[in-house]
């Protein structure tokens, strides 16, 4: 508030409330405004002690530039069976861990189409006792390499796009999209959703795998940087990815299976989410590039199980942060409203880990016609967001926003210092099992999940630091002056 | 000026030179900006007696709403020869009509291949003197129910795109697109010129007709839709559209013919340009429904032969204003700068006169990465247009200005007025016949082409005026009351 210089036109800066910003305006001063939030409550210990710690700007330049310089390749089209290597009796599910006594649902619906898909039970009731009994191993896809939307099951026999980091050589999955409507996903698992999904191992799996063999691997990054110039952010939008996907596939389809080709093409077509799997794939093996650096405070998972939202931390390893998966607020379909909706479910939050989804909604203006709001709000959503991310993307561009980098790289002391939480758009499920998507909107992530993740790296920081970053690591020694350090009040 | 009452705070509208403005704004005063310009030089008399002719406001009504109405479908792929019955000999070309003699170097290079695709010269040069003798029948597209890009040069062996108009009953047709690089629409004629185009009339042409056949009529408006809400402008940007046909047609492709499926849909895949002729003939009936309404002031083609710009107006027929068509001011391809290029050419705005192309650059801000600009005066343009048009399309809309429909249907009494004029993007062609694209930039059309359509209407106006509108027309007897009345002064 001081004037720079004695002499020449004084330099304003406001802060926090509006009150004297709008009292300068009125005198027709000019001033620069900056947002400031107050931390969130009880963090400030932690903050300080993880701002402390000697190895987080470089362990966070070394994960956020791992993230940036991931080349996700689509290099094939797999059965999970031998992709995951996933044995028989062995599920994958979306988010933290979770058992079937507290799955939702849409987990619950999505757990029984597979083990009728798997021909592991005789009917829905069977299916549901079995599960009771813990007849089938669940675990996350997130511990497997793989994604899922929604539900995220994944069992042996489904199809899954593979997806490899030409730069850092590591592979995650997702499988296939079903397509809109009854879909296991969103928790259907009728006769329709199984019959589609042994088509799509039969027929369309085969038909991709061939076809890319044939096009040869899809350079992602490049792919989803032109769909952030056409209109989609990768997570709900994403017609503009789906329709280069096919216009890249679609010679490659022919060759591999003229008499297939026509309802393979008629398939992907048929469904503007189709890309997503793909794209979240390219998404979580960038983000996997990220993991596992000491001091590191860079996020590099977020998912949803339908009942707990989960974080994992680059510096922390394979720990889960959780808290309560909150309601999305949107839009419904047809007759559907809030009552019908399942809280938060699936790893779809991966393309938000990695710079797309709600962080990119300025690139897709027309999204807020699925999730509401309205445009300035999905260009403000993008423009917080810079706030809470250390980086901005080098390939995935806005146009709107003169081409500047999607915000990427979320830090838990940013979410921490700022109060402010990722945002997140995604679809809705109903919240009885069966009933599919009910809508779409926006959610937030619990904040007790990042504060959990700011206590742990404020402890591994007390046992990392302060030796350098090569020596240290989330549960290595503690440093050889002791426990606790001046913060760096600079950083703040 | 004025306090709209003596209590209150003062509501301030400023006009004009900014000086005054600026000092309001000193003084912290609230103030609303009104853009004004002055009208073109010496137009006040003719602006008089067209704003007076009491048939132009009920007549720009029903010229727009025929506009807005059309609903131009994709029905056809066909030979030239059937669709616009071309008989051998008569060749079509872009703009305004043109002779041989002052025919520009892509124009003329685009002739010698038509040419030669005909059989109806040994080479080049013998090609020329043929041409040069008028051995060949030259008209414009525009004439004959056409619209070429660039050259545009139809001759009766090329295959078009058919597109009736479902609301008013009219058909236009436009050539299929040859891909980018050398191709005749820039004035190439080289071996694999000729080559491309006899495969587009024996394959391309004969699958996509029947594939159609398979699909049914493609509703063009809302693919145009969908694609300005995916970063196209649907001139110089038409990789959303490209990829929502090919979407669209992919299936019935395969279906069609199994045996060229795949080279058919890797050449559509393989030209981001492919939809632009399909949406130049929606463009075009749309703006044909437009036309020949008494009284309308409104442009219902815009078109340049690569030596004159030249347009028609509803209310005046078939008439062509020409002036000097201007050189394009943008980025080149390559070693190629802006001595290499030869001035505007091609149909291809008849997407401004419907309201896309330099009309909707807001809805496509990574258009500034081929025609130049940033983002901002992408947007500028876009809302520039509102003032010389009379409304905004109800389906054609922007996301990011909050949904809002295009500007269509240029106003020539608005351009006068304003000295605003139609922007236009564009591809720019080589100078020298054979040479190709060289770059795309945007152009403003020459001013004298609208006064000289105002000097016409004030004309027509006066023969036409004051009767009711059902009884006047352009042509028709003059008024009872004699031929000059008193401007309406307050549509000024």
């Amino acid at each position: 508030m001081t004037p720079r210089a004695p002499s020449g036109e004084p330099r304003v800066i406001t802060v926090g409330a509006g009150a004297l910003g709008e009292a300068l305006d009125a005198q027709a001063v000019r001033r620069t405004e900056v947002g400031w939030r107050p931390p969130m409550p009880g963090t400030a210990g932690d903050l300080a002690r993880v701002l402390a710690d000697p190895r987080r700007v470089r362990a966070n330049e070394t994960a956020v530039g791992r993230l940036l310089s991931a080349r996700p390749l689509l290099v094939g089209v797999r059965p999970a069976r031998e992709a995951l290597e996933l044995a028989e009796g062995s599920f994958l599910h979306a988010g933290p861990p979770i058992t079937w006594e507290r799955a939702s649902g849409p987990m619950r619906g999505a757990l029984i189409g597979a083990m009728l898909l798997e021909g592991l039970a005789t009917g829905p009731e069977d299916a549901e006792r079995r599960l009771a009994r813990g007849r089938v191993r669940l675990s996350p896809c997130h511990g497997r390499g793989a994604v899922g939307p929604m539900a995220g099951v994944v069992s042996p026999s489904m199809w899954v796009f593979e997806v490899r980091d030409a730069e850092h050589g590591g592979t995650a999955c997702c499988p296939l999209n079903e397509g809109l409507g009854k879909v296991l996903r969103y928790g259907a698992y009728g006769p329709e959703v199984l019959r589609r999904l042994r088509w799509m191992g039969e027929v369309l799996g085969p038909v991709l795998r061939d076809a890319l063999e044939r096009t040869g691997p899809l350079d992602l990054v490049a792919l989803i940087a032109q769909a952030l110039q056409m209109g989609d952010e990768l997570h709900n939008r994403n017609r503009a990815a789906t329709s280069l996907l096919l216009r890249e596939l679609a010679p490659g389809v022919v060759d591999a299976s003229p008499g297939h080709a026509a309802d393979v093409l008629r398939f992907v077509a048929g469904n503007d989410h189709f890309f997503l799997n793909a794209g979240m794939a390219a998404c979580k093996v960038s983000a996997d590039a990220a993991g596992n650096v000491p001091g590191s405070t860079v996020v590099v998972a977020m998912a949803r199980n339908g009942t707990d939202f989960g974080l994992r931390v680059s510096g922390l390893g394979d720990r889960w942060f959780t808290g309560p998966a909150g309601v999305p607020d949107g839009l419904y379909l047809g007759a559907y409203g809030p009552a019908d909706a399942n809280p938060d479910i699936g790893d779809s939050t991966i393309t938000e880990t990695a710079g797309l989804g709600g962080f990119a909604m300025a690139a897709a203006p027309a999204i807020v016609r699925f999730v509401g709001g309205d445009v300035a709000e999905a260009t403000a959503a993008t423009r917080s967001m810079y706030e809470i991310t250390l980086a901005e993307h080098p390939a995935y561009q806005i146009p709107g926003l003169g081409f500047r980098g999607t915000p990427v790289g979320v830090d838990v002391t940013l979410v921490a210092r700022t109060g402010l939480l990722p945002i997140v758009n995604t679809g809705i499920a109903g919240r009885v099992a069966g009933t599919g998507q009910v809508g779409a909107g926006l959610v937030s992530p619990p904040a007790s999940a990042f504060t959990a993740a700011l206590a742990a790296l404020a402890e591994a920081a007390d046992r990392g630091g302060p030796g350098p970053p090569e020596a240290g690591g989330a549960g290595g020694p503690a440093g050889a002056d002791g426990r606790r350090r001046t913060p760096h009040f600079d950083e703040l």
